[in-house]
């Protein structure tokens, strides 16, 4: 079985759920994804409502147990068993039964795509909403309608987890991404899938120089909450941090890049992305719209890049009821399966190194290269003696891949060859 | 009536004095100029002849009375009533008679341009001269012309007027143009129209954080003889400075850079002709050829950028009888105004900001943004967003503006408010 | 005679001797190099074999008096008298007959280049063969071939010479070529010939501030020992190098940069290429092939340029017999010697100037421009205000010959006009 496959399942198990920014949902959210990496253990967190996290106040849990919409003649015209994202988030609890025009002021719809729905939240301004399709709503005829929403809105608490995989050192790379969307499978599901897979696959690795750190909080307030415990720790240990989201469909791979694109995370990633051959898109920060909004914010400056197949916004599935389990496939979560466990072997990979002769050691007493010069062997040997010659202790293995035009790929068996022989030496 | 009007009315009024680096006409200018603003105070200088300033001795001072060539004939064929640039500046006094081919030697034509005359001068050599147009030096009749000159070129002194316009620090936005050249409309008149408005415009600004200095002087001898008074006061306090010329035509728009393009006048002013939407000329300073020259001279340094409509030496009618009052135009003198105004409106509020809160902010709390989010209403916000993002004391407005792409025209109200509801600080 | 001519003789004299990286060959072209500058005395050196260099050893002492093949009936196939690239460098004595198939192993040709044969060497493997052209060796019949090579590998020594011309300063300029190429003209004799050229045009300056260094050693090997004995001093003194081979042909202009195409040598050397108006091809180090290989190597670090005229590696005749004296010309040659006698002059004056006047200067004055100032005489005395206008004490000529668009061979008169009326001083 792939990975990509191990992903799908995670994704096709967790989707049904009722998720917001709190609330049971989440809790099982996690249970489920706790039973896949049974033996790598999420840490769970649980942050009182009423809390302060920097400019915002943890809200209070929302649960809701059930929610429609009867029409004039008692017919349910839209039931959030049929689709959680009937159901407009934080909605408060109603049983109220208007006539059409005033009932219409709390449904929403997409004029621009007739025929989904869309997903629609009211988390710091009470309200109460239902969401259908703008085909759906062009067909209701006058008469009163009612509403029904047990929902329940009351002290409770944020929940949020995290993995941590200790390494050789301290440094951090930082993996994060979010459980607070109903049902979506893009633009929610991928990204928890994607975090158990590459805890299982961090966990699997033979040795670690970094520690990881893998976050899965609500978006936002869960990132500000989490910021907000952790960040005189996150700013001393974190070298590259990846926020994970939209990475199960198979269109489009993305990078939106830090404030300054100047990040490590912003030169891995993108190293990775040129270097796998795929056409992929960036986005500067202006284009921004998940965690890294908080994570890069002024004074927050954790080197985060975000990584995203089809990027959120961009693709017109995006916050509709369209963002489903068709969206998504086996193939589209193993691409990003792939690029982030290359962008974890390239961190692992990219020290500075510095030779150990003075001048060109002779490669042919060691075996490295054909013993006797002529026209023909000299070509065969460059792109070895290429990585040496620009080995000055000043340039990690990107900047000299970038150099000599050569890719990781083919440089680090060599570079482990050359830390073998001694003719390598790694600069801190 | 429009500034551009006004403006016109200056240019119209001093146009037909005979001005060069010294001499009366100068001192009448500036009582003109005066006049127009009788509540700001032109701070009146006089500086002897024979003084040393820089490389330079300040000449004697000259005053022409008459002057006119009469042909074999005893017609005039030229005459300084009708146009004063028909003699060379700083001529000699001289009453002779000389057959055409001797007299020749003594008068100035363009061959390029047969129908204007030029603008000659001798400043630091003593001759005398007659200028007229090609076609009319062609018509010249062999026989005797009698040369009458009757000038005075005598110990004196070099005439320039300041205003210093006080703000809350003593940095210095530094504003100048000269008062040297006889009847030219574009390269003489629009300057010092241009700085009166200005002068205007600045007094009447409700606070200022710039103290703003403006200076009239004849162009490099004058500009020396300031540089040398008050060099290291103007280093240490002047943030910007801009060389007004050739103000008056609608034709272009024209900043010549600094020495090495990088000051911060560059910066203001290649920004607001960006943002203005009008087309225009950037020139390296190699093309330089006014006050610059003099201010942005090794050692001096000032942070000085040249604003031109059409360029000296580039507009044809560049140092001929052609630069008249038919040049330039009330429209012209305003799209001028425009942009120094809105220079000093940016100066004015291109501060570094800082974002008081860790993480986003919560607009929706402060009325900022909606509080429902949803797919519409997300766009709607990033402008502000954008800002508060790149808002961390490192940028000033002039960046914030060209990171995200969002004019400072937009920004700068954007700005008052945050700084109003207490989520910017000003960062020093 | 021009001096491309001379350098031919050079070139014509040295071609016919068997050079190898030791051996008496070479002890024979520096005793025929001599010859040409008897006034300037070549420092010779004698490494002994078995020597440490870095991470080498110096081989043992080659020499070879007799080497044939001969085919079945024995005829003479190839012999070393008609060109000694028939035979393999360092190939062990040998005195053998083998059927032509188990012979074939010890014969070296190129099959895409069937008309000529290649340089082939084995300097730290032993081995022993011989080198013909394909169409040569496919006419070989069946049978019994005896190969003898009557050589000497022996302990003995490495030799290579320098030169040092002083000049006033202990700063360096570093020029080196190299001698152990058997008969090749382009890559191996226009080397020295251009070192003995260039000595002989230092010496006659009338002046140097800089002090020459000119060095011919073995390729690879001779590099690696003049470092190890000097790099400390190297490092000290040398402010640009140069790598001279392949200058004999006339069909391009090439610079191998240095490492990071960023040293004194890359910014000289590429100046003068491009203000010659020659088309000239730029290499990154990643092409290199000469001893630029060791004297850029990390830790070594001398800011070596490499110049060819068609470039080692890319000339089809590099590497075999037809590198002979027909490619070569007194015309190549003295595009080689023009290109580094300007590098030289470029460097002597390469000075940072600033001017010693607050403001510009009056040059009228100093009978430096004309003194009436009109429309048609601004242009004329352009380049020297813009000269002025840059020597801030922080531009060095080529700099300023690049901001102000100006050929550094214009402005080298001006500036000695500068510094001689005081208006320039040299800032160190």
């Amino acid at each position: 079985m792939t990975e990509g496959r191990r992903m799908y399942d995670i994704c096709k198990e967790i989707f049904p759920l009722n998720r917001s920014i709190t609330g049971d949902a989440v809790r099982e959210t996690f249970r489920i994804l706790q039973n896949y990496i049974p033996d790598i253990k999420f840490d769970m967190h649980e942050v009182l409502s009423g809390t302060k996290v920097c400019d915002w106040t943890v809200p209070d849990e929302w649960n809701c147990e059930e929610a429609y919409l009867e029409g004039p003649d008692g017919e349910r015209i839209v039931d959030m068993k049929d689709s959680n994202l009937h159901v407009m988030g934080y909605s408060l609890p109603t049983d109220i039964t208007l006539p059409l025009e005033e009932m219409s002021e709390h449904i929403y719809y997409l004029k621009e795509q007739p025929e989904v729905f869309p997903y629609v939240t009211s988390y710091y301004s009470p309200r109460w909403g239902f969401s259908m399709s703008y085909e759906q709503f062009k067909s209701l005829k006058p008469g009163n309608y009612h509403a029904v929403i047990k929902s329940t809105l009351a002290p409770g608490s944020l929940t949020y987890g995290e993995i941590l995989i200790p390494g050789d050192t301290k440094d951090e790379i930082f993996l994060s991404s979010y459980t607070c969307h109903p049902s979506m499978a893009n633009n929610e599901c991928s990204g928890p899938s994607l975090i158990v897979a590459l805890a299982r696959y961090i966990t699997d690795m033979p040795k670690r120089r970094y520690t990881y750190r893998l976050v899965l909080a609500p978006e936002t307030i869960g990132a500000l909450t989490y910021i907000e415990k952790n960040l005189p720790y996150l700013k001393e240990h974190v070298k590259a941090a990846f926020n994970l989201t939209c990475c199960g469909d198979d269109r489009a791979y993305s990078i939106i890049h830090s404030r300054y694109a100047d990040t490590y995370a912003d030169r891995l990633l993108t190293h990775v992305l040129a270097e796998s051959g795929n056409k992929f898109d960036e986005y500067p920060y202006i284009k921004r719209g998940s965690d890294e909004r908080q994570y890069q914010a002024p004074g927050v400056d954790i080197p985060m890049v975000c990584f995203c197949r089809s990027k959120y916004h961009i693709y017109p599935e995006y916050h509709t009821s369209a963002d489903n389990l068709d969206l998504i496939s086996p193939r589209g979560l193993q691409g990003s399966y792939d690029v982030m466990t290359k962008c974890i072997q390239l961190a692992e990979h990219n020290n500075k190194y510095r030779t150990t002769t003075l001048g060109e050691p002779q490669l042919g007493k060691r075996g490295l290269v054909p013993t006797m010069s002529s026209k023909e062997t000299y070509q065969q040997t460059l792109a070895l003696k290429d990585l040496i010659a620009y080995a000055d202790g000043t340039n990690d293995l990107i900047r000299i891949s970038e150099l000599i035009r050569q890719p990781v790929g083919l440089l680090m068996p060599l570079v482990d060859k050359l830390l073998e022989c001694g003719l390598f030496e790694i600069v801190d």
